[in-house]
């Protein structure tokens, strides 16, 4: 029971007072502050500059399946670069095809060719009229993004502490065949920094959907982005869809945009015999390779997995005090107030905060005005809309750690000056 | 009047005889030598290796438009190297898209989303049934190769000396609102040589296309590949439909991966405030950003338009000797038998030699069995189709200058035994 769950409105209206006297406060300090996208901030961007100059003009550029990275060819990348991938990923040099600087952009790809070539002998996505993608929501507003591009239909499925609820996929796959795929991060979810239980990894890989080019997009942005001591374990999706029979149902993504440089970074992707056969038949006419050099300058400068994941405990040392700044805020401004509800996460980008239903929005206008940029309320979700506007993503990896404390203040107060409002309003 | 015209089965016997004692010759050899595609060979891309360490560890990534290339944002690229593709262009820097590493990746995209979202308020191409594309050939196999993945028509145009026959052009676009567009590479064309005459361009620019939402690829591949010291001049297509109320009817495109690093280079496209505006709705999805590190490694390298020229001139040093001794050999041991034509190009990657008619499959396969790989017959032709069986691209610049001058001379010797082959089974 606190003032705010109190219903009397001379508490309310006091409170609300005080709080409003502290808002005004900070609005006349004129802030700039964001927490609005999942961005490395400059210590981070300084961890990998010495990657710059691994490659020094008089560099030997021959690899070995490769006579001149800094030539045409070799359209699924160099050997080096795609095992190092397989080693990170769990799974065959053959089965990894290294790109460009995006994961997004090979998502957007995948989906494409999806829509344009089909998949398991059946008609292209765009020649079978309405076809359906299942969201876990509060999910990655990118990959909403490229599903409403092409004109899927989405359908929101809950969260919960182990992943999505896999009842409701379960059910929505074998029931209608106009389901096509869903989107999955699988490990410290965007935003809410779950990561997928044993248990929901193997029904992911069990499914039998009705449609037999329904496909999982494995999006593992955060794989090795751990941030503490007692980081989160995923099971491997192609070790257990290789019990299933299931291969061909998975295509798993990532990069080293958050490891190295966002947009500068080696995007992969790993896949059954046929789907990398499969989308390579789209590759093959959109390009004649991605760039090597690059690749080359990242395999060089990591060696491999051991110097990638030693590498990412300066992500490590960088990020976590942020986070558990963020956490205690959160604890000692909004807990046990009994209005907002949030996840410590072990790793990735983002802290999700549930705050009262019908206040999102109202919080993310309030924390404008003061000049903080959050995510805007209901990005997480299909079509922008969370049904509680409940859900705020905050970001705090990118402000200088001053400015983060700065914004968290102001948020916490957002948070209760929407809740208060939203009771006297009553 | 040659040996090859003289029609005495005698004398075509002899001369048979002789030469295929010389292609055996070469067989016993085992050569292993390519002539197939335009890559620039290793001294050339040793021209550009000072770019690898232009930006150094402890560099300054800001720039006038983002405050850290290292990181996320500005979907067009930086303004830097969007004002240094304007300048070259001759163009708006508000008008140039800076991409990836593939201006091939950009067509490629580019035609994707006009078939996804059409343009000019037509419907999307791949809901308006069959369409086509006029192809002018020879052209380049890898337009058709995107033209066809998409399931568009191809429809060839002849070349003449001063580019595509306009007559035909003008008369196709006009009467066929199926058809949608056309490929161009409007100087020193892949594979003739030939640049487009000033009246070609204007003619261009003043197309009255039955489709309103017909579109020019112009492709600008080799907008400063000069091979000699007459260069060709090209007119600047913006400027014309500027003059014609056509802007929306061109997207241009070059890159540097022939000026620095194939595959590690920088694409680039101009076009209309609109056409802008339709292909960033696609890219915004597609992407958050394309490398910038890499845009900025090449405008620090380059500094300006004038930077980039005299890098050309490097280049040319390198090509130039190798064209003149492709030429010569060309008109030492071909020269006036009448049974082959080529053009001395100003710049580009390739000469195009045209065979008597029902040989160049012929020619290809020998040249092939005597260990010399040539790009195949009837690859500069949509569907891969020559109706005369006589085109053949030479790429003469990636094999070691030694290496070439003996692929030229199995290459000539394989042409008159083509021809003499012919000659006598009639």
């Amino acid at each position: 029971m606190s003032v705010y769950t109190d219903k009397d409105p001379n508490t309310l209206q006091e409170e609300y007072q005080k709080l409003s006297e502290t808002y005004a406060a900070y609005q006349a300090q004129h802030l700039a502050l964001n927490m609005a996208r999942g961005k490395p901030g400059s210590e981070q961007l300084n961890i990998s500059n010495e990657m710059m100059s691994v490659l020094a003009p008089d560099f030997d550029y021959r690899t070995s399946d490769c006579p001149d990275v800094r030539n045409y060819g070799n359209l699924e990348g160099i050997d080096e670069a795609r095992q190092l991938f397989a080693d990170l990923l769990g799974v065959e040099r053959k089965n990894v095809f290294v790109g460009g600087n995006s994961s997004l952009n090979m998502m957007f790809d995948t989906i494409a060719c999806l829509m344009e070539q089909g998949c398991s002998g059946e008609k292209p996505w765009n020649q079978q009229g309405r076809i359906k993608f299942l969201c876990p929501a509060p999910g990655y507003d990118r990959h909403f993004g490229v599903t409403n591009y092409f004109g899927i239909e989405m359908i929101p499925v809950p969260m919960t502490k182990d992943g999505p609820d896999m009842d409701m996929v379960e059910r929505l796959v074998r029931e209608d065949a106009a389901v096509k795929g869903i989107w999955c991060v699988p490990k410290y979810s965007n935003p809410q920094g779950i990561t997928y239980s044993d248990e929901t990894v193997r029904r992911f890989a069990a499914l039998k959907p009705a449609a037999k080019d329904f496909r999982i997009m494995w999006d593992n942005a955060y794989i090795i982005h751990d941030l503490t001591a007692t980081p989160d374990k995923l099971l491997n999706i192609f070790d257990e869809v290789k019990k299933t029979g299931n291969e061909d149902m998975v295509f798993e993504f990532c990069s080293t945009s958050k490891i190295t440089f966002p947009g500068a970074g080696v995007a992969a992707m790993a896949a059954s015999d046929a789907n990398i056969a499969l989308v390579r038949k789209r590759y093959n006419f959109q390009t004649i390779g991605y760039d090597k050099i690059n690749m080359l300058r990242h395999v060089r400068y990591f060696r491999n997995l051991d110097g990638l994941l030693s590498h990412m405990q300066k992500h490590r040392a960088v990020l976590e005090p942020r986070f558990e700044m963020v956490i205690d805020k959160l604890n000692q401004e909004l807990g046990g107030l009994g209005i907002a509800a949030w996840t410590k996460p072990n790793g990735g980008y983002f802290v999700s905060i549930d705050v009262a239903e019908g206040c999102a929005k109202r919080v993310v206008t309030l924390c404008k005005e003061a000049g903080v940029v959050l995510t805007g309320a209901g990005a997480t979700y299909p079509y922008g809309k969370d049904p509680k506007d409940s859900n705020i993503r905050l970001a705090p990896t990118y402000p200088p750690m001053e400015e983060l404390k700065k914004a968290m203040d102001v948020f916490c107060v957002c948070v209760k000056l929407a809740v208060l409002e939203k009771a006297l309003a009553q």
